[in-house]
This record gives structure tokens, C-alpha cells and sequence, in this order.
């Protein structure tokens, strides 16, 4: 890479920015996180795959909090992470999504928007399933696992999706969790037809292996003209092309043409684009202790980049200095003053 | 200090371990700590002193949190957070408050029970005021600015304590803070007699200089046969005699005969017993995040070794370790393994 040698982006990606334009609007299940340390022998008594993201119940959800140690409670939801890291960089965002009217559903909805997110919420009575809210067990190797129980999240559907914010916005920016919703999946798609229709683009989060093997044929599809910017970990993209390694499956994506921005964790992150690809190391970080969020916070970082005059490249540093802020604490929200450690590192003016 | 030359403590504090007994049992106000990071435009606007204690009414809780950013909720309150302290370094350990019966109750009692200290809860319905709350704005240099709103906390007396952990405890531990409440107050001397007469012995944290302000006379008479250890940061127990320096003050509380453990956050701590007095330096922090707790991890390393055959200087040495770890992030209960911590840095077998 050479200033002489730029790498392009889609043209849908570059749309001139105006102070009328939002950055970036996110559309995922808010959930609030409730966070403990845990051993192996918890993940295994609970049934829980180490480092997956299982749906539960609310019987569950109670029974496995009732095994956790001390929490700590603080907003989540994948999307909602990635738009609050955008929020906390200087950007302008919006989220979409499902909460109840009780105590978690006011935590979630007074996070984001305290942050100054616009929060397009589709509010239902608590009724008894609530707000949804993700149980994550951290053990020592700062790995996550995570049950959650969705909530009213559960029931998300087109009609909870009115469009004014996704006619106002440069990318929309969808996670693949959501697939797992007949109903989310229907609304999904409108959303991709409202973005695209205002002349907006469309970026998709795979989520988690487990979730693009249950969805694979959804994923593919969105592929050819669907979504402009996919962001995925390794694991997520090796599944998605059933491939036999990463190189066989960057080959595969950047054969579809979509921008991809790929996480390496440790080994920082590749990107794929029209023009050829890059790689660009993980930020350094002082003590790994819950990774929660780094997928999360890395596409907040590039979608701040790109959305803001920034190169590919440039981007994919950004979003490489937000997953290591928020991995260096609990929690999958920034805790830091992410804008002034991006121009400390000279990332941002 | 030589070996030749040991540090004495009170006899009382030398009550023999047996299985039965509980090392600490504390009593103070049960909160949730909400905690977000702020400037110092914005407790200006709200009225709030830097690094005090303000208690609030519920309409104030409400327009204060309406003005913080995105938050994290962990169990909070000073005794509670010691007692947390102690069980995580393996202690046993007993708390004795009042919550109410709603989600921030559910989440104290969940979070102090699960890390195996006997709750003996007094409760009450939620009403309007519900389970306490304490706003916790944290600015650039780490200092910590609360907002307390009590809850039913307020109305803490002494019928709610019935004396059973009291009788079975090697020391109680009272926050200063319930001087505030003239019931609790009440509740706090028969705590102390229900202690003395079950051979225990008594410790007092002064929690915060504009406390030692309101009950100055109190906490003196205090030092007069009542308590046997105290806790203090250096304003507090300057404030406490109204000394005009450390030096006097230390020369103050000596002459009482109380052992005494006093803080110094960077400078370390400073102990002061009827056989003379020592200094321990602050443990190692990498970056200081969080002053919350700090204080309250101190007295939590502190009890547990003087409760566990270590003398005071090896108890200080533990003290300095759990503060440093609970000021490298947001929160004031303890994240990382207290007691694996300890077994590293050799201060624990």
C-alpha cells in the first residue's frame, strides 16, 4: 500500500457527507449484559459451549444467574456495542430494536441514548419474558460465553421498523443474530430495501459460527447485492464459505466483490476489498480480560473510519484501537473517551 | 520492624479461629452502584462536591441520572463492598442491611450471596423509594463523586438487626455513613454491645470527611471503649481531631489506644498501633481507573489477615494489594481472584 496505489471502496460507501446524514444506524436485539467471572466447570455444568452464544429461556436465564457469581450489569446487544462505539468516536447513530417497559429495558434505553444514539424502540409491555438480557461468563483466559434469553427482542418484526431512520442513513448495519428470528429476518430484509432505496449501504455482522452454520444459505444470498460491507472473525468466515482455511475463504469473499473486514483477534485483521487486501495488527493492549465485544467494536472503529472520509486501511486501525479498548475491561461497551485515544494514536485529527 | 519486634494488637482482636466463628460481618446501606464517567462541567451544573458523598432524594436520583452517559450498575456500599472483599479472599463472612423487594434488591442480595457471605436481609416492600442506589460520576483523574439515593436503606433500625451473625463474627465492621440515620445510629450501639458481650470485636471505617464533620462527637465517643479498630483516609482522620496535620492526628488517634489503619491512596497507608506505628507503601497499579472501593478493599485485605493469624503489617500489605486491583476498573467490588492475587504476591499461603 502506497499513497499512489489508494484502495477503492464501493461507490455506494462514498455518499458526500451532510450534517442531515446519520453514520451509521444499527439494527440488532438490545440486550443488557449481566457479567461474571466463571471456571470451566461451571461452563460445563451449565451445558454451555465455551466461547458460543446459546438462546435460553427465562427459566434458564434464572437458573444460570442463580450459578453465577457477583455481576456486574451494563447495556449490550451487538449492534447496539458497535453503534455506541460509533456514537463514542463523534458519530452520528441511530438503533432499531425491541425493549420492554421495565427496569432493564430503562438501563438500555437511558445508555444509548444518554450517548446521544437516536433510538428508534419498538416498546411492548413487560408482560413476563422483559427486556432481553444476555448472561456472560468470563473466565480466565478472557474468553466470553454467553446464554441469552431475548425478551420482547424475540418477537421483533417488520412493523417495528418505520424507515425514517433508515432514509436518513449512510450505512445500516445489520447482526446476523437476528436470523434466528423468522419475523427479524422478514424485517431485515425491508431494512436492506429502505437503506438501499434512500441510497444508503448495507453492513452485515456474521455474529457467530454457530449462527452462519443455521444460516448459511441466508448469508450467501445477501451476498450477491444485498449487503456492501461484511464484517466477520475467522471462524465466521471459514463457515460461511465451508472453506478449508482462511485464505481459502478470503478468496472466496473477495470474489463476491463485497467489502469484508475480517478479525484475526491476537492477529489483528484483514481486509478484502475490489482492489486487492490488507492486513493491519491487533492495537496493543495492556491486559486482555474480557473479550466481549472486540467484533463488536472493531466494526464500530471501521465504520466510523469509512463513513467519515477515511481509507479502508485507516478504518481497519480504528476499529483495531476500539477492540482493544473494550476488551481491556468487562463489559462490551467503550468505557474510554474512545475520539481522544484515536487522535492520541493519531488516528483521528 | 525486625522480627525480634512484633507489632502487638489489642487482645480482643486475638479471638481464636475456630470453624464456627465468621471472620467480618459488616452493617451499612445495601446499594447498586450506577456508574458512568463524567467532567467537571457536569458536577458543577448538578451541585455535586468532587470526591464527596451527597445523600439525595428520589426526584434528584432521577434528574442525575437523566444526565449521565452510559452506565454500568454493579452492588455497591461501603461495608457491603469490604465484606465482598473479605469472602473473595477466602473469608467467612456474614452482612447485615435493608433492601427492598425489586430488581436492585434481587441483584444485591444475588451478587452478595453468591460469593458466600450470609445475608441477614432486613426487607421491605418496595414502594416508592425502593432498594438504595448510589450515582457514581468518575472523572479523567479517576476520583469518584457520588450522588446516594438510600431507599429504604433510610429507615434502617435497630429491629432489623436480631444479633445472631453479631454473636457469631470474630470482628463487626460499621460504616460511618449510618451515622447519617439517628435510627441506624441507635442500631449501630447495640450492634456494638451485641459484639462486645459475644467477645467480638468492633471496627468503624469513617467513611468520609464530611461525615466525620456532621458526627464528629459521636465517633470520638466512639474511640472510648467502643470501637477497637479504625479505618480512615488522611482528610478524615485530620478532620476527626481537627488536627492541623497527619502527624497530629496520627499522634491523636495513638494516644487513644485504637489500632488504627489510615490511608494515604498513593503515599500507601500508615498503622498505628499501641506498640508504635509503621508504614506500607501502595501496591502496583497499572493504571488507575477508579478510586471507588478503594478505602473498602483496603479494610477488606486489612480484616481478613488481621482475622486470619497475619499481623498488622502483613494485614496492611494485603489491604494495599485489594485496593490496587479494585481501582484498575470501574466498580468498587472486587473482578480478579483476591486470594489467587494474594498467594501470588506471597502474601498469602
Amino acid at each position: 500500500m502506497t499513497d499512489d496505489d489508494p484502495i477503492s471502496v464501493p461507490v455506494t460507501l462514498l455518499r458526500p457527507p451532510t450534517d442531515q446524514l446519520l453514520d451509521v444506524v444499527g439494527i440488532g436485539s438490545p440486550l443488557v449484559d449481566v457479567i461474571a467471572r466463571a471456571d470451566d466447570q461451571l461452563l460445563d455444568r451449565l451445558g454451555l459451549t465455551r466461547g458460543s452464544m446459546a438462546l435460553i429461556d427465562l427459566d434458564q436465564a434464572e437458573s444460570i444467574y442463580a450459578s453465577m457469581g457477583s455481576t456486574i450489569e451494563v447495556s449490550g446487544g451487538s449492534a447496539a456495542n458497535t453503534v455506541a462505539g460509533v456514537a463514542a468516536l463523534g458519530g452520528r447513530t441511530g438503533f432499531i430494536g425491541k425493549v420492554a417497559t421495565d427496569p432493564l429495558g430503562d438501563v438500555f434505553t437511558h445508555d444509548i441514548t444518554s450517548i446521544g444514539v437516536e433510538f428508534e424502540a419498538a416498546v411492548e409491555p413487560a408482560g413476563e419474558s422483559g427486556t432481553g438480557r444476555c448472561l456472560v461468563l468470563v473466565t480466565d483466559d478472557a474468553e466470553r460465553t454467553m446464554a441469552t434469553h431475548l425478551g420482547v427482542a424475540n418477537t421483533f418484526a417488520p412493523g417495528d421498523v418505520d424507515g425514517v431512520l433508515l432514509a436518513r442513513t449512510k450505512i445500516t448495519y445489520l447482526e446476523g443474530y437476528l436470523f434466528d428470528l423468522p419475523p427479524a429476518k422478514e424485517a431485515m430484509r425491508q431494512a436492506v430495501a429502505a437503506t438501499h432505496d434512500a441510497d444508503g449501504s448495507v453492513a452485515l455482522t456474521l455474529s457467530d459460527s454457530f449462527c452462519v452454520e443455521r444460516h448459511r444459505g441466508d448469508f450467501l444470498s445477501l451476498l450477491d447485492g444485498d449487503v456492501d460491507l461484511l464484517f466477520a472473525n475467522e471462524d465466521e468466515i471459514i463457515s460461511l464459505f465451508k472453506a478449508a482455511s482462511l485464505a481459502a475463504a478470503l478468496d472466496a469473499i473477495e470474489e463476491t466483490g463485497v467489502l469484508a473486514a475480517v478479525t484475526l483477534g491476537a492477529a489483528g485483521s484483514v481486509v478484502v476489498t475490489p482492489a486487492g487486501r490488507f492486513e493491519v495488527p491487533a492495537a496493543a493492549v495492556t491486559e486482555v480480560v474480557d473479550t466481549n465485544g472486540a467484533g463488536d467494536l472493531f466494526a464500530a472503529g471501521f465504520l466510523y473510519g469509512i463513513t467519515n472520509g477515511s481509507d479502508p486501511e485507516a478504518s481497519a486501525r480504528l476499529g483495531a484501537l476500539c477492540a482493544a479498548e473494550v476488551i481491556g475491561h468487562l463489559g462490551a461497551r467503550p468505557q474510554a473517551d474512545l475520539a481522544a485515544l484515536a487522535r492520541e494514536a493519531g488516528l483521528l485529527p
